[in-house]
Protein backbone atom coordinates (compact mmCIF):
# COMPACT_ATOMS: atom_id res chain seq x y z
CA UNK A 1 0.00 0.00 0.00
CA UNK A 2 2.41 2.46 -1.32
CA UNK A 3 1.17 6.31 -1.51
CA UNK A 4 0.75 7.06 -5.10
CA UNK A 5 1.11 10.16 -7.08
CA UNK A 6 -1.73 11.54 -8.36
CA UNK A 7 -3.97 9.57 -11.44
CA UNK A 8 -1.56 6.66 -10.63
CA UNK A 9 -4.20 5.14 -8.89
CA UNK A 10 -3.40 2.07 -6.69
CA UNK A 11 -7.05 0.65 -8.12
CA UNK A 12 -8.95 -0.56 -10.61
CA UNK A 13 -12.10 -1.66 -9.34
CA UNK A 14 -14.44 -0.40 -6.88
CA UNK A 15 -17.38 -2.65 -5.43
CA UNK A 16 -20.40 -1.09 -4.24
CA UNK A 17 -22.88 -2.76 -1.38
CA UNK A 18 -26.18 -1.87 -2.35
CA UNK A 19 -28.76 -1.26 0.54
CA UNK A 20 -27.83 1.33 3.52
CA UNK A 21 -24.64 1.86 0.66
CA UNK A 22 -25.89 3.38 -2.14
CA UNK A 23 -29.63 3.48 -0.95
CA UNK A 24 -31.90 3.79 2.29
CA UNK A 25 -33.04 -0.16 3.28
CA UNK A 26 -33.28 -0.33 7.06
CA UNK A 27 -35.87 2.27 7.22
CA UNK A 28 -37.90 0.32 4.78
CA UNK A 29 -37.68 -2.57 7.12
CA UNK A 30 -38.21 -0.51 10.20
CA UNK A 31 -41.37 1.10 9.02
CA UNK A 32 -42.55 -2.28 7.83
CA UNK A 33 -42.06 -3.29 11.44
CA UNK A 34 -43.92 -0.72 13.31
CA UNK A 35 -47.26 -1.28 11.10
CA UNK A 36 -47.03 -5.10 12.52
CA UNK A 37 -46.66 -4.57 15.60
CA UNK A 38 -49.12 -2.45 15.37
CA UNK A 39 -51.10 -4.85 13.61
CA UNK A 40 -50.39 -7.38 16.61
CA UNK A 41 -50.82 -4.55 19.89
CA UNK A 42 -53.97 -5.95 20.66
CA UNK A 43 -52.82 -9.61 21.00
CA UNK A 44 -48.97 -8.82 22.97
CA UNK A 45 -46.86 -6.06 23.82
CA UNK A 46 -44.73 -4.02 21.12
CA UNK A 47 -41.34 -5.64 22.80
CA UNK A 48 -42.32 -9.15 22.74
CA UNK A 49 -43.47 -8.77 19.37
CA UNK A 50 -40.23 -7.86 17.98
CA UNK A 51 -37.96 -10.53 19.64
CA UNK A 52 -40.44 -13.01 18.31
CA UNK A 53 -40.38 -11.93 14.65
CA UNK A 54 -36.54 -11.35 14.92
CA UNK A 55 -36.42 -15.41 16.53
CA UNK A 56 -38.66 -16.45 13.53
CA UNK A 57 -36.52 -14.68 11.05
CA UNK A 58 -33.48 -16.28 12.60
CA UNK A 59 -35.16 -19.64 12.67
CA UNK A 60 -36.27 -19.16 9.15
CA UNK A 61 -32.98 -17.94 7.57
CA UNK A 62 -31.40 -20.98 6.36
CA UNK A 63 -34.79 -21.60 4.30
CA UNK A 64 -35.84 -18.70 3.12
CA UNK A 65 -32.39 -16.49 2.91
CA UNK A 66 -32.50 -12.56 2.90
CA UNK A 67 -35.05 -10.37 1.23
CA UNK A 68 -38.62 -8.82 1.37
CA UNK A 69 -40.17 -12.10 0.41
CA UNK A 70 -38.70 -13.98 3.43
CA UNK A 71 -39.49 -11.17 5.63
CA UNK A 72 -42.86 -11.07 4.64
CA UNK A 73 -43.53 -15.46 5.60
CA UNK A 74 -41.59 -14.66 8.67
CA UNK A 75 -44.19 -11.56 9.82
CA UNK A 76 -47.31 -14.26 8.78
CA UNK A 77 -45.92 -17.65 10.94
CA UNK A 78 -45.15 -14.97 13.92
CA UNK A 79 -48.44 -13.70 13.38
CA UNK A 80 -50.12 -16.94 13.84
CA UNK A 81 -47.63 -18.17 16.40
CA UNK A 82 -48.22 -14.70 18.74
CA UNK A 83 -52.25 -15.49 18.37
CA UNK A 84 -52.14 -19.26 18.48
CA UNK A 85 -53.95 -19.33 15.37
CA UNK A 86 -56.43 -16.87 16.15
CA UNK A 87 -55.33 -14.28 14.14
CA UNK A 88 -57.78 -13.87 11.07
CA UNK A 89 -57.26 -14.04 7.48
CA UNK A 90 -58.33 -10.17 6.92
CA UNK A 91 -55.54 -9.22 9.07
CA UNK A 92 -52.78 -11.46 7.43
CA UNK A 93 -53.77 -10.32 4.10
CA UNK A 94 -52.86 -6.48 5.98
CA UNK A 95 -49.35 -8.13 6.42
CA UNK A 96 -49.60 -8.67 2.57
CA UNK A 97 -50.50 -5.72 1.42
CA UNK A 98 -47.80 -4.27 3.28
CA UNK A 99 -44.98 -6.53 1.46
CA UNK A 100 -46.57 -4.83 -1.43
CA UNK A 101 -46.08 -1.24 -0.39
CA UNK A 102 -42.53 -2.40 0.75
CA UNK A 103 -41.57 -3.88 -2.71
CA UNK A 104 -43.19 -0.73 -4.15
CA UNK A 105 -40.99 1.98 -1.99
CA UNK A 106 -39.31 3.65 -4.24
CA UNK A 107 -35.34 3.95 -4.16
CA UNK A 108 -33.96 6.49 -2.08
CA UNK A 109 -30.37 7.25 -3.10
CA UNK A 110 -28.39 8.24 0.14
CA UNK A 111 -27.11 11.88 0.34
CA UNK A 112 -24.39 12.18 -2.02
CA UNK A 113 -24.54 9.05 -3.99
CA UNK A 114 -25.15 10.00 -7.86
CA UNK A 115 -22.26 12.41 -7.49
CA UNK A 116 -19.86 10.41 -6.54
CA UNK A 117 -20.74 7.20 -8.35
CA UNK A 118 -20.63 9.63 -11.53
CA UNK A 119 -17.40 11.28 -10.73
CA UNK A 120 -15.72 7.65 -9.42
CA UNK A 121 -17.47 5.47 -12.77
CA UNK A 122 -14.89 8.47 -15.11
CA UNK A 123 -11.54 6.70 -13.16
CA UNK A 124 -12.81 3.47 -11.75
CA UNK A 125 -14.90 -0.14 -12.88
CA UNK A 126 -17.10 0.43 -10.98
CA UNK A 127 -19.03 -3.02 -9.83
CA UNK A 128 -21.72 -4.06 -6.71
CA UNK A 129 -21.37 -6.80 -4.60
CA UNK A 130 -25.08 -7.30 -2.83
CA UNK A 131 -26.61 -10.29 -0.76
CA UNK A 132 -30.49 -10.53 -1.13
CA UNK A 133 -33.71 -11.09 -3.23
CA UNK A 134 -32.10 -11.36 -6.87
CA UNK A 135 -35.71 -9.93 -7.79
CA UNK A 136 -35.89 -7.44 -5.44
CA UNK A 137 -32.15 -5.98 -5.96
CA UNK A 138 -32.56 -6.36 -10.14
CA UNK A 139 -35.09 -4.02 -9.57
CA UNK A 140 -34.24 -1.66 -6.78
CA UNK A 141 -30.83 -1.13 -9.32
CA UNK A 142 -32.92 -0.37 -12.28
CA UNK A 143 -35.12 1.89 -10.27
CA UNK A 144 -31.72 3.57 -8.56
CA UNK A 145 -31.16 5.31 -12.28
CA UNK A 146 -27.64 4.10 -10.97
CA UNK A 147 -27.10 1.03 -13.76
CA UNK A 148 -25.17 2.97 -16.02
CA UNK A 149 -22.44 3.45 -14.33
CA UNK A 150 -21.55 -0.14 -13.16
CA UNK A 151 -19.83 -2.16 -15.06
CA UNK A 152 -21.13 -5.61 -13.41
CA UNK A 153 -24.15 -6.55 -10.38
CA UNK A 154 -23.38 -9.52 -8.52
CA UNK A 155 -25.97 -10.36 -6.17
CA UNK A 156 -24.61 -13.23 -4.13
CA UNK A 157 -26.38 -15.17 -1.17
CA UNK A 158 -23.48 -14.22 1.41
CA UNK A 159 -20.71 -12.51 1.82
CA UNK A 160 -17.85 -14.40 2.64
CA UNK A 161 -13.96 -14.77 1.17
CA UNK A 162 -14.67 -16.87 -1.02
CA UNK A 163 -17.76 -14.47 -2.16
CA UNK A 164 -14.75 -11.70 -2.57
CA UNK A 165 -12.56 -14.23 -4.37
CA UNK A 166 -15.18 -15.20 -6.96
CA UNK A 167 -16.38 -11.99 -7.48
CA UNK A 168 -13.10 -10.60 -8.72
CA UNK A 169 -11.50 -13.48 -10.73
CA UNK A 170 -15.37 -13.14 -12.37
CA UNK A 171 -14.43 -9.40 -13.03
CA UNK A 172 -10.73 -9.71 -14.08
CA UNK A 173 -8.99 -8.24 -10.83
CA UNK A 174 -7.02 -9.07 -8.38
CA UNK A 175 -8.22 -8.61 -4.77
CA UNK A 176 -5.36 -6.11 -4.19
CA UNK A 177 -6.59 -3.70 -7.03
CA UNK A 178 -10.09 -4.00 -5.74
CA UNK A 179 -11.72 -1.76 -2.62
CA UNK A 180 -14.92 -2.42 -1.67
CA UNK A 181 -17.04 0.08 -0.23
CA UNK A 182 -20.30 -0.72 2.09
CA UNK A 183 -21.64 -0.24 5.61
CA UNK A 184 -21.37 -3.42 6.92
CA UNK A 185 -17.62 -4.12 8.73
CA UNK A 186 -19.21 -8.27 8.60
CA UNK A 187 -20.08 -8.60 5.32
CA UNK A 188 -18.28 -5.26 3.46
CA UNK A 189 -15.23 -5.08 5.00
CA UNK A 190 -13.61 -8.11 7.11
CA UNK A 191 -14.14 -10.61 4.13
CA UNK A 192 -12.45 -8.59 1.67
CA UNK A 193 -9.48 -7.88 3.44
CA UNK A 194 -9.27 -11.66 4.30
CA UNK A 195 -8.65 -12.24 0.75
CA UNK A 196 -6.15 -9.19 0.38
CA UNK A 197 -8.55 -6.71 -1.01
CA UNK A 198 -8.62 -3.13 0.42
CA UNK A 199 -12.10 -1.63 2.11
CA UNK A 200 -13.57 1.57 2.78
CA UNK A 201 -16.58 1.34 6.07
CA UNK A 202 -19.24 4.03 5.36
CA UNK A 203 -21.43 3.28 8.52
CA UNK A 204 -25.15 3.91 7.92
CA UNK A 205 -27.06 5.92 10.23
CA UNK A 206 -28.33 2.74 12.42
CA UNK A 207 -25.78 0.38 10.89
CA UNK A 208 -23.72 0.24 14.38
CA UNK A 209 -26.09 -1.64 16.64
CA UNK A 210 -26.23 -4.42 14.04
CA UNK A 211 -23.05 -5.38 13.70
CA UNK A 212 -21.84 -8.00 15.60
CA UNK A 213 -18.14 -7.16 15.17
CA UNK A 214 -16.78 -5.67 18.27
CA UNK A 215 -15.22 -2.47 18.21
CA UNK A 216 -11.92 -4.13 19.61
CA UNK A 217 -11.88 -7.03 16.62
CA UNK A 218 -12.46 -4.35 14.15
CA UNK A 219 -9.16 -2.38 15.61
CA UNK A 220 -6.98 -5.20 14.31
CA UNK A 221 -7.73 -4.48 11.08
CA UNK A 222 -6.55 -2.54 8.25
CA UNK A 223 -9.61 -0.22 6.62
CA UNK A 224 -10.40 3.57 6.17
CA UNK A 225 -13.56 4.55 7.53
CA UNK A 226 -15.73 7.58 6.04
CA UNK A 227 -18.79 9.45 7.82
CA UNK A 228 -20.22 9.19 4.26
CA UNK A 229 -19.89 8.40 0.53
CA UNK A 230 -18.23 11.69 -0.69
CA UNK A 231 -15.30 11.29 1.15
CA UNK A 232 -14.71 7.55 -0.73
CA UNK A 233 -13.21 9.56 -4.10
CA UNK A 234 -10.53 10.95 -1.59
CA UNK A 235 -9.54 7.71 0.43
CA UNK A 236 -9.66 5.58 -3.24
CA UNK A 237 -6.63 8.02 -3.85
CA UNK A 238 -4.68 7.67 -0.49
CA UNK A 239 -4.46 3.90 -0.60
CA UNK B 1 -23.99 -25.03 -38.48
CA UNK B 2 -21.35 -27.06 -41.24
CA UNK B 3 -20.97 -30.48 -39.99
CA UNK B 4 -17.59 -31.46 -38.16
CA UNK B 5 -14.99 -34.47 -38.51
CA UNK B 6 -15.01 -36.10 -34.82
CA UNK B 7 -13.40 -34.16 -31.89
CA UNK B 8 -13.48 -31.12 -33.98
CA UNK B 9 -16.09 -29.66 -31.92
CA UNK B 10 -18.64 -26.38 -33.26
CA UNK B 11 -19.41 -25.93 -29.54
CA UNK B 12 -17.03 -24.77 -26.72
CA UNK B 13 -19.37 -24.24 -23.74
CA UNK B 14 -22.77 -25.92 -23.25
CA UNK B 15 -25.28 -23.93 -21.15
CA UNK B 16 -28.12 -25.64 -19.15
CA UNK B 17 -31.21 -24.92 -18.06
CA UNK B 18 -31.75 -26.40 -14.29
CA UNK B 19 -35.80 -26.98 -13.20
CA UNK B 20 -37.09 -29.94 -15.08
CA UNK B 21 -33.94 -30.29 -17.45
CA UNK B 22 -31.72 -31.66 -14.81
CA UNK B 23 -34.01 -32.13 -11.64
CA UNK B 24 -37.83 -32.38 -11.23
CA UNK B 25 -39.14 -29.47 -10.35
CA UNK B 26 -42.77 -29.44 -11.42
CA UNK B 27 -43.93 -32.20 -9.79
CA UNK B 28 -43.00 -30.48 -6.42
CA UNK B 29 -45.61 -27.75 -7.09
CA UNK B 30 -47.99 -30.14 -8.94
CA UNK B 31 -48.12 -31.84 -4.95
CA UNK B 32 -48.39 -28.56 -3.24
CA UNK B 33 -50.95 -27.47 -5.19
CA UNK B 34 -52.69 -30.49 -4.51
CA UNK B 35 -51.96 -30.05 -0.62
CA UNK B 36 -53.27 -26.02 -0.98
CA UNK B 37 -56.28 -27.60 -2.76
CA UNK B 38 -57.27 -29.90 -0.15
CA UNK B 39 -57.18 -27.52 2.17
CA UNK B 40 -59.34 -25.41 0.57
CA UNK B 41 -61.68 -28.08 -0.73
CA UNK B 42 -64.41 -27.11 2.24
CA UNK B 43 -64.66 -24.03 0.85
CA UNK B 44 -64.57 -24.01 -2.82
CA UNK B 45 -64.51 -26.40 -6.25
CA UNK B 46 -60.87 -27.92 -6.79
CA UNK B 47 -60.82 -25.84 -10.30
CA UNK B 48 -61.99 -22.62 -9.51
CA UNK B 49 -59.25 -23.01 -6.69
CA UNK B 50 -56.31 -23.75 -8.85
CA UNK B 51 -57.47 -21.12 -11.29
CA UNK B 52 -57.70 -18.22 -8.47
CA UNK B 53 -54.28 -19.54 -7.72
CA UNK B 54 -53.04 -19.35 -10.92
CA UNK B 55 -54.81 -15.79 -11.14
CA UNK B 56 -52.91 -14.66 -8.09
CA UNK B 57 -49.37 -15.86 -9.33
CA UNK B 58 -49.78 -14.02 -12.63
CA UNK B 59 -51.00 -10.79 -10.70
CA UNK B 60 -48.35 -10.92 -8.14
CA UNK B 61 -45.16 -11.89 -10.65
CA UNK B 62 -43.81 -8.38 -11.33
CA UNK B 63 -44.30 -7.72 -7.19
CA UNK B 64 -42.18 -11.33 -6.57
CA UNK B 65 -40.88 -12.95 -9.42
CA UNK B 66 -40.55 -16.98 -10.03
CA UNK B 67 -40.03 -19.55 -6.85
CA UNK B 68 -40.98 -21.23 -3.71
CA UNK B 69 -41.87 -17.98 -1.43
CA UNK B 70 -43.45 -16.28 -4.44
CA UNK B 71 -45.64 -19.16 -5.02
CA UNK B 72 -46.51 -19.66 -1.05
CA UNK B 73 -47.13 -15.94 -0.75
CA UNK B 74 -49.53 -16.08 -3.96
CA UNK B 75 -51.06 -19.57 -1.78
CA UNK B 76 -51.82 -17.20 0.98
CA UNK B 77 -53.47 -14.46 -0.90
CA UNK B 78 -55.32 -16.60 -3.04
CA UNK B 79 -56.87 -18.69 0.23
CA UNK B 80 -57.37 -14.65 2.26
CA UNK B 81 -59.61 -13.96 -1.10
CA UNK B 82 -60.99 -17.62 -1.85
CA UNK B 83 -62.73 -18.17 1.99
CA UNK B 84 -63.41 -13.84 1.96
CA UNK B 85 -60.90 -13.66 5.34
CA UNK B 86 -62.70 -16.78 6.88
CA UNK B 87 -59.97 -18.96 6.75
CA UNK B 88 -58.05 -18.96 10.24
CA UNK B 89 -54.60 -18.83 10.72
CA UNK B 90 -53.82 -22.22 11.91
CA UNK B 91 -55.21 -22.99 7.98
CA UNK B 92 -52.06 -20.72 6.84
CA UNK B 93 -50.00 -22.07 9.11
CA UNK B 94 -50.42 -25.71 7.36
CA UNK B 95 -49.65 -23.73 3.85
CA UNK B 96 -46.19 -22.35 5.80
CA UNK B 97 -45.33 -26.01 6.35
CA UNK B 98 -46.19 -26.60 3.37
CA UNK B 99 -43.88 -23.98 1.51
CA UNK B 100 -40.91 -25.59 3.84
CA UNK B 101 -41.78 -28.74 3.01
CA UNK B 102 -40.94 -27.86 -0.57
CA UNK B 103 -37.96 -25.88 0.16
CA UNK B 104 -36.53 -29.28 1.88
CA UNK B 105 -37.61 -31.71 -0.92
CA UNK B 106 -34.51 -33.55 -2.05
CA UNK B 107 -33.42 -32.80 -5.22
CA UNK B 108 -34.27 -35.73 -7.89
CA UNK B 109 -32.05 -35.79 -10.78
CA UNK B 110 -33.96 -36.29 -13.94
CA UNK B 111 -32.91 -40.08 -15.40
CA UNK B 112 -29.41 -39.91 -17.38
CA UNK B 113 -28.92 -36.25 -15.86
CA UNK B 114 -25.59 -37.71 -13.98
CA UNK B 115 -23.67 -39.26 -16.64
CA UNK B 116 -24.38 -37.15 -19.43
CA UNK B 117 -23.00 -33.89 -17.53
CA UNK B 118 -20.07 -36.00 -16.55
CA UNK B 119 -19.28 -37.47 -19.75
CA UNK B 120 -20.01 -33.83 -21.25
CA UNK B 121 -17.93 -32.08 -18.57
CA UNK B 122 -14.55 -34.01 -20.30
CA UNK B 123 -15.52 -32.33 -23.63
CA UNK B 124 -16.60 -28.62 -23.65
CA UNK B 125 -17.44 -25.99 -21.05
CA UNK B 126 -20.75 -26.60 -19.16
CA UNK B 127 -22.56 -24.00 -17.44
CA UNK B 128 -25.99 -23.46 -15.76
CA UNK B 129 -28.66 -21.01 -16.54
CA UNK B 130 -31.37 -20.71 -14.99
CA UNK B 131 -34.47 -18.85 -13.65
CA UNK B 132 -35.78 -18.27 -10.51
CA UNK B 133 -34.87 -17.96 -6.75
CA UNK B 134 -31.32 -17.13 -6.19
CA UNK B 135 -31.32 -18.56 -2.92
CA UNK B 136 -33.22 -21.39 -3.42
CA UNK B 137 -31.60 -22.34 -6.98
CA UNK B 138 -28.03 -22.47 -4.76
CA UNK B 139 -29.49 -24.68 -2.42
CA UNK B 140 -30.49 -27.19 -5.48
CA UNK B 141 -27.64 -26.79 -7.17
CA UNK B 142 -25.49 -27.79 -3.97
CA UNK B 143 -28.12 -30.89 -3.28
CA UNK B 144 -27.86 -31.86 -6.89
CA UNK B 145 -24.10 -32.94 -6.42
CA UNK B 146 -23.61 -31.49 -10.06
CA UNK B 147 -21.80 -28.32 -9.03
CA UNK B 148 -18.11 -29.62 -9.37
CA UNK B 149 -19.05 -30.23 -13.26
CA UNK B 150 -19.78 -26.51 -13.91
CA UNK B 151 -17.65 -23.65 -14.74
CA UNK B 152 -20.32 -20.76 -14.06
CA UNK B 153 -24.01 -20.54 -12.88
CA UNK B 154 -25.92 -17.98 -13.90
CA UNK B 155 -29.30 -17.29 -11.57
CA UNK B 156 -30.89 -14.75 -13.74
CA UNK B 157 -34.55 -13.03 -13.55
CA UNK B 158 -35.80 -13.46 -16.71
CA UNK B 159 -34.32 -15.54 -19.85
CA UNK B 160 -34.56 -12.93 -23.52
CA UNK B 161 -31.93 -12.68 -25.89
CA UNK B 162 -30.63 -9.65 -23.92
CA UNK B 163 -29.55 -12.28 -21.31
CA UNK B 164 -27.86 -15.07 -23.34
CA UNK B 165 -26.08 -12.07 -25.13
CA UNK B 166 -24.50 -10.80 -21.90
CA UNK B 167 -24.34 -14.35 -20.17
CA UNK B 168 -22.14 -15.72 -23.13
CA UNK B 169 -20.39 -12.77 -23.28
CA UNK B 170 -19.35 -13.40 -19.27
CA UNK B 171 -18.15 -16.27 -19.64
CA UNK B 172 -16.04 -15.64 -23.32
CA UNK B 173 -17.70 -17.23 -26.01
CA UNK B 174 -19.41 -16.02 -28.95
CA UNK B 175 -23.01 -17.15 -29.45
CA UNK B 176 -22.25 -19.40 -32.57
CA UNK B 177 -20.20 -21.61 -30.11
CA UNK B 178 -22.68 -21.96 -27.47
CA UNK B 179 -25.50 -24.38 -26.88
CA UNK B 180 -28.55 -24.25 -24.82
CA UNK B 181 -29.74 -27.48 -23.57
CA UNK B 182 -33.24 -27.05 -21.56
CA UNK B 183 -37.41 -27.59 -21.46
CA UNK B 184 -38.59 -24.71 -22.45
CA UNK B 185 -39.15 -23.81 -25.64
CA UNK B 186 -39.82 -19.96 -24.96
CA UNK B 187 -36.69 -19.40 -22.54
CA UNK B 188 -34.04 -21.76 -23.52
CA UNK B 189 -34.71 -22.24 -27.32
CA UNK B 190 -35.59 -19.12 -28.86
CA UNK B 191 -34.60 -16.76 -27.53
CA UNK B 192 -30.69 -18.41 -27.58
CA UNK B 193 -31.61 -18.86 -31.42
CA UNK B 194 -32.24 -15.23 -31.22
CA UNK B 195 -28.96 -14.04 -30.88
CA UNK B 196 -27.16 -16.71 -32.71
CA UNK B 197 -26.44 -19.67 -30.73
CA UNK B 198 -27.71 -22.80 -30.71
CA UNK B 199 -30.33 -25.04 -28.74
CA UNK B 200 -31.63 -28.69 -28.01
CA UNK B 201 -34.86 -28.71 -26.51
CA UNK B 202 -35.25 -31.72 -24.09
CA UNK B 203 -39.58 -31.60 -23.27
CA UNK B 204 -40.17 -32.59 -19.76
CA UNK B 205 -43.27 -34.43 -18.80
CA UNK B 206 -45.47 -31.93 -18.50
CA UNK B 207 -44.10 -29.31 -20.54
CA UNK B 208 -46.22 -28.69 -23.36
CA UNK B 209 -49.10 -27.47 -21.71
CA UNK B 210 -47.07 -25.12 -20.08
CA UNK B 211 -45.59 -23.11 -23.38
CA UNK B 212 -47.08 -20.76 -25.21
CA UNK B 213 -45.32 -21.06 -28.36
CA UNK B 214 -47.68 -23.02 -30.64
CA UNK B 215 -45.93 -25.87 -32.87
CA UNK B 216 -46.54 -24.05 -36.27
CA UNK B 217 -44.06 -20.78 -34.09
CA UNK B 218 -41.98 -23.16 -33.36
CA UNK B 219 -41.40 -25.09 -36.80
CA UNK B 220 -40.02 -21.95 -38.37
CA UNK B 221 -36.89 -22.22 -35.80
CA UNK B 222 -34.14 -24.11 -36.52
CA UNK B 223 -32.96 -26.11 -33.18
CA UNK B 224 -32.73 -30.11 -32.42
CA UNK B 225 -35.17 -31.88 -29.84
CA UNK B 226 -34.11 -34.80 -27.82
CA UNK B 227 -36.10 -37.09 -26.08
CA UNK B 228 -33.99 -37.45 -23.05
CA UNK B 229 -31.11 -35.91 -22.15
CA UNK B 230 -28.83 -38.57 -22.91
CA UNK B 231 -29.40 -37.87 -26.72
CA UNK B 232 -27.59 -34.43 -25.79
CA UNK B 233 -23.92 -35.77 -26.40
CA UNK B 234 -24.71 -37.17 -29.78
CA UNK B 235 -26.82 -33.65 -30.90
CA UNK B 236 -24.18 -31.53 -29.54
CA UNK B 237 -21.53 -33.60 -32.29
CA UNK B 238 -24.02 -33.00 -35.00
CA UNK B 239 -24.15 -29.32 -34.62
Amino acid sequence: MSSNAIDELAIDVVGFDADDTLWHNERVFVEAKERFTGLLTPYHAPGWIDERLYATEMRNLHHYGYGIKSFTLSMIETAIELTEGRITGREIHRIIELAKDMLETPVELLEGVEETVAHLADSFRLIVVTKGDLFDQEAKIAKSGLGEYFDHVEIVTMKNPATYAAVTAKVGVTPDRFAMVGDSLRSDVLPVLAVGGHAIHVPYETSWEHEHVSQDEAAQYRFSRADSIKDVPHLLREL
